[in-house]
């Protein structure tokens, strides 16, 4: 029985999100189904991180334990022709025994790409946020800062989790704009993410950027937990899952 | 009466092509549509491009008379109000009387979209042409200089088109490969393109960056236009009309 990880890139456009639900088809049931057809196995599938409907990856991982003869260098081609055209395992490695992809997880890095130009994107509308409102990118570099470190996010929290610690460290959050100057993208890497913790915190930051709010109310919501009644939330087709990080000691057999 | 031109963006993937068909639906009735809806009107759309299924646009010209209260400066928003999200309308102008978008357009740019990497993209599989193997780029644009200039490309026409003058000019043909290493550009400029002309050039260019043909061969084919028999044709969903080009002198009222 060997336990593999696997790095799924996905279009999310057309799923009710990673996980299994009665009504709504999930990345996690495709890979399953892709699986059983392959093995003839029902496996259980471990994945990293639960993204939502509408929302992306590029290096979404799962695992699972597996008894078949498909070599472990032949098992992402092998699974990706059992797959739809908008979910693909771009990497599979034997793991130990003991690894999961989401206990294991030592950090994550999303992406959150807005279209800040007048007119919406026809070619791109299912993968980002379109903003046409002026933004002040510097004053929203500045903000982000505040984000940085140990910080109890209960207040970028949505409801429908049962998560009882909310103090996460954000390593690094950071605004690009892409050649274009159309497309702006902010990054956030940390240890880990509440629920729909980045699109709120990218709708904190967006709020700051038309000067609607401010860096200090920002920072009243997130040092003194201050509650905030208004938890507007950026829309999930903007949000990327780039990677899940590993401590490379788990990660060898 | 106003003869306006519009500029359109859309994603093809869900449609049967610019054009209007009895089973499909077109962008071109789309558009039709949102106009009566606008405005109460009929009108006939001239397109510059006749795309087909699958086929993308950044930058589509088409142009229509009519007669409705609307300013020029707010008509494509007002359009875009009514249009699905992968068809925006991204500028309107007003032009003179005989102004005609397909037959006023002086040239037109193309842009096919090839995905050189071994394992496929979720993200972009509408909108690459998926190609895994190892391609000889140098070889590629060495071959490419070949197609421009004035030829006969009637060995680059597909069947299904009435077109009696085959003879066309090629202003510009390059290869770009995107920062990512992965993804290569084929840019086509010229006064005008046969039914599937860019697709068959891509994919005999395709041919020599694999070493399954040469340049010798392409010259064949375009100079004494020996007859090819396996017209190989690039997929759709690689393909981008870029850029209509006028004459100045044909926009102005």
């Amino acid at each position: 029985m060997r336990n593999l990880k696997i790095t799924i890139e996905y279009d999310g456009t057309n799923y009710c999100g990673w996980q299994i639900q009665k009504n709504g088809n999930s990345i996690q049931s495709e890979i399953s189904n892709a699986l059983n057809t392959l093995t003839g196995q029902n496996v259980t599938i471990n994945g990293a991180g639960r993204t939502d409907a509408k929302v992306h990856a590029l290096g979404q991982t799962a695992n699972f334990y597996i008894n078949c003869s498909i070599p472990t260098e032949k098992f992402s081609a092998a699974l990706n022709s059992k797959l739809p055209k908008d979910i693909v395992v771009t990497k599979t490695v034997e793991v130990p025994k003991n690894f999961h992809a989401r206990f294991s997880a030592i950090g994550k890095q999303y992406e959150y790409k807005i279209y800040n130009h007048s007119c919406r994107s026809a070619i791109k509308h299912n993968y980002v946020w379109h903003f046409p409102s002026n933004l002040d990118i510097d004053r929203m570099k500045d903000a982000l800062q505040s984000v940085v470190g140990t910080h109890d996010f209960s207040q970028f929290m949505a409801s429908g989790s049962d998560v009882k610690d909310t103090v996460r460290t954000i390593t690094r959050a950071e605004i690009r704009r892409n050649a274009e100057e159309k497309e702006i993208s902010v990054i956030f890497e940390g240890d880990g993410f509440l629920y729909k913790m980045v699109r709120m915190l990218v709708a904190a930051i967006i709020k700051i950027g038309v000067y609607k709010s401010s860096k200090e109310e920002l920072e009243a919501r997130l040092f003194s937990q201050q509650y905030c009644q208004n938890k507007w939330t950026a829309p999930p087709e903007g949000l990327f899952l780039n990677k899940v990080y590993y401590d490379k000691k788990d990660m060898h057999c």
